[in-house]
């Protein structure tokens, strides 16, 4: 049980492309998978004056394929979004080379006529992680074996993807039978498969958050990254038919601790993590009438080194629920939650 | 002020295609645009025994174009899905003719190369009012000027689409500024212009609906079509997505007084119309704060004859809202409480 069918699936091990990028904060999807799959990359691409350095060792196209690696992997963006030559010439060797293309870029790869030429002779695929799967279903709301935790966010960017990683590896520490499910595309770089929701045709949300995290064991757990909020302006809907297809069994809330109204929408105070809870609750019920919410899961690091404790301990009092910072504390206290229900 | 900028739009007056389709419950559209839109409908196309009859002047292309049409709407749906050859002819001849194809099918009409060379060679437009238009923006939550009803429907089907419409048309007779803005396909053909929401892709559901709508006069009303139901375990994204986007100052509840679960999903019963009210106060405040819900619009063709009346009389009791049949009573009691709060 447990093969997600008709979601992205990527070929490990991965040659990592950083090209001659020299930001790291435009490295994230290569530093993401190094963090969570460094056992998935066979090495990184880089040339160049000081490109970014991921740890890892450098090769070339060819020494990767002696090296087992069955797909070339974009880990960095570009400036400006648009590849330049440089980078092509060695994306197109790669799939020449046989190894598929994995891009979360905007732009499709196969509209690039050499490279689509070179992958159709070699046989090599080209995954555009931001594109989803085409012939998706209508949710079908049927109720699925197997448990589910999906991360829900006060907000974008407050942490969703790292908790649902972090849950999962604390799961998976107590013993648990546990899998984080990718919902955006740089998840779907780590985990290897999944569909980036928010660019689903608006009918087929629930039904591609039903094939992302599909039946399974009794007593596995599919952890579920979130997107958008249900509170956003402007990415709601998203939300809502990723909860409710997801039919998440508990809820973990996902907050910045210094974000006080949604990013990029300065009109739009944010819910509180009370409200978010709340709604979750209320909205999930409709798939999943036993839902409840397992914990909070915080991201700190901009409160003072001497703040941050007291302000979870507070947070906890208040709630009644485990709260933690995922990278300073880990998910231990919501995993164990999830495991031992109180 | 009231201009909709990018969303599809319709050249009247129409030549409205019947072909040699005989079944009346696959005219639908056709229906729906003589019953709302007669004015703008220059005659029906039909040929072979017995084809459906819309009560408008039968008349080929030449005459449609002689008397001022601007566009061969395609007013039935095909037995099958699949439009028949003798059908390709005549669109294609329309095009040639320099008539707009418009069509609510699923397929695309460009991919008829006849048709896609005819409408090239004539300037004609091939518009598919199931598409959306490209480049939808993200949801702003931008709070616009006029004012806003938005039909919220207990399920699918439920009667959104022509509650609006009457509901629109009763606002017209009490003196009021009104315009129905349509989000789905049949609803686009009668309005002449709109977008359906629920063919967007998910990030830019609530951008699209804010289109739907745009800013207009302070004392102008758009009364703005449903999608789904904030409860469907299918659809309820798209349903939020319009709402958060539509930020109407209030609702209409539909719904259909002999349904009890959710058409094709039986396992999930319907949501009570106060819990579909207080769904959408709830949610709805998000982007309007001053949300209120304006009346109950019910479908009671299926009730005996003689439990219509205490039907509605009980519902306005217990809801302290006026509750209408919109077929039978029209939407006149609504539109009261819209135009004068109480």
């Amino acid at each position: 049980m447990g093969a997600t069918t008709r979601t992205v699936r990527l070929r490990p091990p991965y040659l990592v492309f950083i090209g001659d990028q020299q930001d790291p904060s435009y490295a994230k999807t290569g530093f993401g998978l190094v963090d969570w799959r460094r056992e998935l990359v066979a090495g990184q691409l880089r040339f160049g004056d000081k490109p970014v350095d991921l740890g890892v060792p450098d090769m070339d196209v060819e020494a990767a394929v002696a090296a087992g690696a069955k797909s070339l992997l974009i880990g960095v963006a570009s400036v400006g979004g648009v590849i330049p030559d440089e980078w092509w010439n060695i994306i197109v060797a790669a799939a020449n080379k046989g190894l598929d293309i994995v891009s979360g870029l905007h732009g499709r790869l196969a509209d690039n006529s050499a490279l689509a030429a070179a992958a159709r002779e070699s046989g090599a695929l080209l995954v555009d992680v931001r594109r989803p799967p085409p012939d998706l279903p209508v949710g079908s709301g049927r109720k699925r074996s197997g448990k589910r935790v999906l991360m829900l966010g006060t907000d974008c960017a407050v942490g969703k993807k790292y908790s649902a990683l972090a849950l999962t590896e604390s799961m998976k520490a107590l013993g648990a039978d546990a899998t984080f499910r990718a919902t955006g595309q740089t998840g779907i770089m780590i985990a290897g498969e999944g569909i980036a929701i928010d660019a689903v045709v608006a009918d087929f949300v629930a039904g591609a958050a039903e094939l992302v995290s599909p039946d399974n064991d009794d007593d596995h757990w599919d952890v579920i990254e979130g997107q958008g909020s249900l509170s956003h302006p402007g990415y709601s809907g998203v939300s809502l038919g990723l909860l409710h297809g997801s039919q998440p069994d508990a809820i973990v809330v996902c907050h910045d601790a210094m974000r006080t109204s949604t990013l990029g929408w300065p009109d739009y105070p944010l819910p509180t993590i009370a409200e978010c809870r709340e709604l979750g609750i209320l909205l999930g019920r409709r798939t999943n009438p036993a839902v409840y919410c397992a914990g909070i899961s915080v991201n700190t690091s901009e409160l003072a080194e001497s703040a941050r404790g007291p302000y979870l301990k507070q947070l906890s009092a208040d709630m009644g629920l485990p709260c933690v910072d995922p990278v300073a504390d880990g998910c231990e206290a919501i995993a164990r939650r999830l495991l031992v229900p109180a």
